[in-house]
């Protein structure tokens, strides 16, 4: 694997600048954090750029989908205001084969709900300490991640958390209040991979952790694909008889 | 269970208006032979309504989807024609726990396409002999199914065919041709169950095949839920510390 | 389904011998406590009987299995008392179309390991308080049953739990300690269908709770099949050209 | 990832020593072939050795074992042969996280069976044409391979073929006598992945095949961990009160 993975850290970047609280946090974005730490694991392996909601078609255009290997989506506040042909182009690059990091908040957005078919809602409480149990310890995602370690400052998502059953289910979390969270989820969609992972609030340095960076380095190697099956998933072609034979 | 489960069969009812082929196999409709069958083999422990495209709001008010139980879907021809407010609601519908039985061509129907999140995408041919193989002989809806069982005239549907890994999958089908298909998939979203299932052409008798009647059945009283859980899926709540404890 | 469900509760039966504190608890054993539980949730839908370690061939005869379409197994202590005959016996039943219900520290029996193929390890600890988390509310198993509910005195399991994954993950449980672990969980082999539930100890009155006695009922439905598919899955067959066409 | 792949092809041996057909066929064995391929698609990625039955320990010592990251399995004459200490040994490493590819009639080895818990057993018949389907194009182990592919001369596979639900299915084949069958299956169990792959005949050349492969080549990849979770399976350790707690 000698190419690099094109990695867009794409981030609504509202909080951060409504909140000096946040932006004491994530003084270079949320997605200047999750940048930084893919670097930090992948160092040349990987390139990063971001894009953020209030640019242009949201920094997402055709060209630099296109030029994308793996997307990693933060948003909350700002869902709403995400355009639906946006949603739909990202869509259609993920079914294509791009790889998506849906982080945190990033449950309720268009592209997530889009994507399960499901409402993606849950119960959730402000602050908490979450544990992150690993629950697939021969998965590439979970790969260095020890078995179970702790985020003292934690959002609590808790159950029931409305999604598909996940394909491969990784990281399990529990809350000191008592929740459970299916917090690390992997989902195949057309011929892209989907990773859900819950931890990372803009008011708690979630992503400066280093379990967290690793895991979310290991998720973008996961969702890399180098080569893209020929498949055409845009048509229901009608096929003569023998077609597939030589 | 002494409660009946209360079916609405909804159909388009094009290709029996438009071509008197159709209408031959189907004097009352695609709708009316699938009600048939579940009559015929579930007896009173079903009651059957149907639905069609061209009735106002599609049939589909809130009424009666607010009294289905399970709700089966042939549509071809007319998909663009379906309001998505309609789809909207049936997809609400289905993740507050309706059944849904989407059939043959359904597989791109608009409510299909919402709650799959992919492209339902195949390759299809005109006219070919299926073999159904069981490959979930312990599964509910295959009981009473044999083993394989062969559909003299059928459109050939092969793969890509681009779902999410079925939760379950209970049958796959061969093609004289050489295909192979996921025919018979269950998924289970939010808190509804669905059966997809590729037999069952216009031009061809297939909803009046015995194996194919029993199938239906079957998954009519799978995709059934007496009693659906409380949890409310339309709303993402905050909950105080201990909410959950008495 | 006008036929009654056969029920064979196996207990290892040693614990109650053993101890005037679990005798007090299950003064009729643990297998008396579940098939009480059994016929109060499902009266004349099914009859019950029950086998134990030191009965002769543990209470398991062919003609036993034969009558039982759905077994229940509670072991502990005496995991390597069990006869390696008699395990391959009832894997054969399960196979052949048995619902088998595995519950609490039946997770390292040999029936068990047999039919998961791993280790089925997991950590452990003496008492702890464990809440019971719906992840599956349209799952038969999980009808009636509450979105979250609480068992006050309960030994905790922890991940990692060496299953596979689950075909259906209906429960997760969250423990006072902070623990998680998959309480629920629904394996399909062969014709038969297996639920591992992790509630229940020999010290602790969870088997006269109303949330395990309402799953463990529903399981029992779940696990039953009225009609078995001719499918025999002890032969590989070498079938001639054609020998499933008519 | 710049360690290299440490594969042992295990191969019973035995056909090649009995038939000149064979031989003719696998002049170094099927083991050969099948190295000899790995070494072909990833040259110093990976490192080869060969293990055969009538080696003693079948060559699949502890400190073998120990120096092997992927095994790959062909036996079918003499399954009955291999020792259940072995199998016993090779199980635990699986589950410890050795990659495992099981091919073809291995379907029926004891380290198959015991891994799966069902009887793996399937339909057959001596020769036929197989179409082998990509039903999972975004997954790594079909990376580079086509929508679909034939082998002109194979063995027939069909289903029932009593296997649990693959965690992830990857191929399905067809047969021009009308069969399917579920060729290319993936599991996790314990912190080890499990190929099992359908196409690969001791009479005819398929491991000489480009496709075959390419997918073996993708499947070694797929299968290994370079860095194995710290999560021990052996024990089920007593915990006390916040062992994880920091």
């Amino acid at each position: 694997m000698p190419s690099q993975i094109r990695v867009t850290t794409w981030n609504e970047y509202l909080h951060e600048k409504a909140s000096t609280d946040v932006a004491a946090v994530y003084p270079k974005g949320i997605h200047g954090a999750i940048g930084e730490g893919l670097k930090e694991q992948l160092g040349d392996a990987v390139t990063v750029r971001s894009a953020t909601l209030e640019e242009p078609e949201h920094g997402l255009t055709e060209e630099v989908l296109a030029e994308t290997d793996v997307l990693t989506w933060w948003g909350h506040m700002g869902h709403a205001r995400v355009s639906d042909d946006i949603v739909t182009r990202v869509q259609k690059r993920v079914l294509d084969g791009m790889g998506l990091l849906v982080l945190h908040s990033g449950h309720m957005s268009k592209i997530f709900i889009r994507l399960m078919g499901t409402s993606c809602t849950l119960n959730w409480r402000d602050d908490d300490t979450e544990h992150v149990w690993n629950v697939s310890p021969g998965h590439p995602i979970a790969e260095g991640v020890p078995p179970v370690f702790t985020i003292p400052n934690q959002e609590m998502y808790g159950e029931f958390f409305d999604i598909p059953q996940p394909d491969e289910q990784v990281f399990i979390s529990s809350f000191d209040g008592g929740e459970v969270f299916r917090s690390g989820c992997c989902f195949r969609r057309g011929k892209g991979r989907i990773f859900y992972f819950s931890p990372g609030h803009e008011t708690f340095p979630v992503y400066h952790q280093a379990e967290v960076r690793k895991i979310l380095a290991n998720a973008v190697r996961w969702a890399y694909q180098p080569t893209l099956s020929p498949i055409d998933l845009s048509k229901a072609p009608n096929q003569p008889l023998n077609w597939f034979r030589k």
